[in-house]
């Protein structure tokens, strides 16, 4: 069974995207024709993902040229509109300047602006790709065998345009025939391990177990895990990590269990100018998460609520951090970078 | 503003109690007249909590006489009914015993059993009610001014004929003047923490903080925590404690960060014939718990679910268990049983 592919381009080179908004529970596809149309589901997390965002920006402005002439001008306002979907997503930013320089570029050169962003899009694809089959292939040389793995969140398909990160050790495993499973933690309060995490696994045929966070800890303790892995969101010059909520907790228990617990990212989560964890700005989230679940009342409305959306994890609980590069003990880890 | 009252009689000796299932969204009050309306509240989870299960099954066996005349017989049929409704919970059968025990007295004297089974209901419920007043003092004894308390799920007025186990020595210190606050875990997968911790103490007055549980590492990382207090399950003779899903992984985290962890529980609950956690067996409960939240589906069908009801935190990890007999090191908690 084929790992679920949450982008792609139609027969008419209009974007196709899964709506992740609605797993698990159905599995609909929108086929996407206009850059309104992208910039909306990337705001309304239908694409989500650092990887997958960048990838779907990228495609999405290709569309410029089916509302009016594909300008160099039109090109950078397009650009805008996607920019400004999720401000504080760096690959977003990062791949839409890229596609700004091969329009300048190709408009410089006199050539048709729309197959040269086409052909850039699909590279940005492409490379992404490509960095999570190395996450892949060094993760499972350092893995070795059968496994079962705990994960937090979702780093996986769902969330790159490849076999994702932290769960292409897992995919490349599978792939090479060895008896590998997820443990997966239901990840709240977006349950993206439960809703997504769970869901690409079972499409791939791929056996999980969905955890509720607090079980982690007694699972680990149990014997039966081989390793924690995890993605990241920025890796500080020092190794520390910044993750999903929960990854904190997660790491404390491996640590009090002997379990490996690795990291996977591309290079490219590495941030040299950050010097450690304590300089990583952790965003705060609305409070109507952790009090419900969609649109589902839980807590009472008297009742505070504090919803940081990541934390750290010092260096010193990191066994090793798998990156396209090979993989890096946490204190050398600015070498991946 | 007072602390919620989960139970109560109805001015003509009926049951009252607080349908806990509604909650928080609706605080609705039932007058149960029957055995069996009883049994039913206890067996759909609207009257839980242990202590309490037991006080609302002690008070239930009263209403025999509302349905033909106040037999022993009667009185053990009805003590039958509403021992099946929950057959793992210690308290539920000690209660009754009790009750059959004083039945069968009065019968011997050729006394009127009702008034006996009312004495003696009365009695469970007020012994219940002084032992958390003492677990408050002495845990209030022991923080010793204003405090942050972390806990995870709920060991609060909603579970007993009183204040509460664990959060006896929040409401000792509210009561005292002191400011006294509480971060509670919302305790996936039954959400006790956010719809019932979060509620009673909301509507005693004290200001309190719901989280996900994968962010109580976070929590007590931030320095801003005075304590943890949980309640127990089952305490073993080496002061091993079981208590609800993910304890053990918050004891974890304030190992870590050199917070408190303490463990508030009646004296009853440490069991000398069970010699440590590794004894004690895990009730693994129905998928659907993890799989959804709030009869809302998250995982998809084809992914399996771990749902451990309760974990083991060692004895090493624990600071003191509060008592009604007093304070106790872990390894001297045999003492207090």
């Amino acid at each position: 069974m084929p790992v679920p592919r949450p982008i792609d381009w139609t027969p008419t080179r209009a974007v196709r995207i899964l709506d992740q908004t609605l797993l698990p529970d159905t599995e609909r596809y929108l086929d996407l024709d206009t850059v309104d149309a992208v910039a909306e589901a990337i705001r309304t997390l239908r694409v989500r993902g650092a990887p997958l965002i960048g990838i779907a920006a990228a495609m999405g402005l290709t569309l410029v040229s089916r509302e009016g002439p594909a300008t160099l001008e039109a090109v950078c306002a397009a650009s805008r509109t996607l920019g400004a979907t999720r401000p504080t997503a760096v690959n977003l930013r990062w791949a839409l300047e890229r596609m700004e320089r091969r329009a300048a570029d190709a408009a410089a050169a006199g050539d048709d602006l729309v197959p040269a962003l086409r052909a850039e899009a699909t590279a940005i694809w492409d490379e992404d790709r490509a960095m999570c089959e190395r996450i892949g292939r060094f993760g499972a040389e350092l893995i070795g065998g059968d496994a079962l793995v705990l994960t937090h969140c979702n780093a996986g398909a769902l969330a790159t345009g490849g076999i994702g990160t932290a769960l292409a050790p897992v995919y490349a495993l599978h792939d090479a025939g060895r008896r590998v499973a997820v443990v997966a933690d239901e990840t709240r309060p977006l349950l993206q391990g439960s809703r997504l995490t769970a869901w690409e696994l079972s499409r791939a045929g791929v056996p999980v177990t969905v955890i509720a966070d607090g079980m982690a800890a007694s699972r680990l303790r149990l014997g039966d895990v081989t390793c924690v892995i995890v993605g990241a969101d920025r890796i500080a010059a020092n190794g520390d990590v910044a993750n999903k909520i929960g990854t904190y907790g997660v790491a404390l228990a491996a640590r009090a269990h002997g379990v490996p617990f690795y990291v996977a990212a591309p290079s490219s989560t590495v941030d040299p100018a950050t010097p450690d964890g304590a300089r990583i700005p952790i965003e705060e989230r609305a409070a109507w998460e952790v009090a419900g679940w969609r649109g589902h009342q839980a807590a009472p409305a008297e009742a505070q609520v504090w919803n940081p959306a990541f934390d750290v994890t010092p260096a010193a609980l990191v066994t090793a951090i798998i990156t396209d590069r090979g993989v890096f003990a946490p204190r050398d880890v600015a070498g991946a970078g």
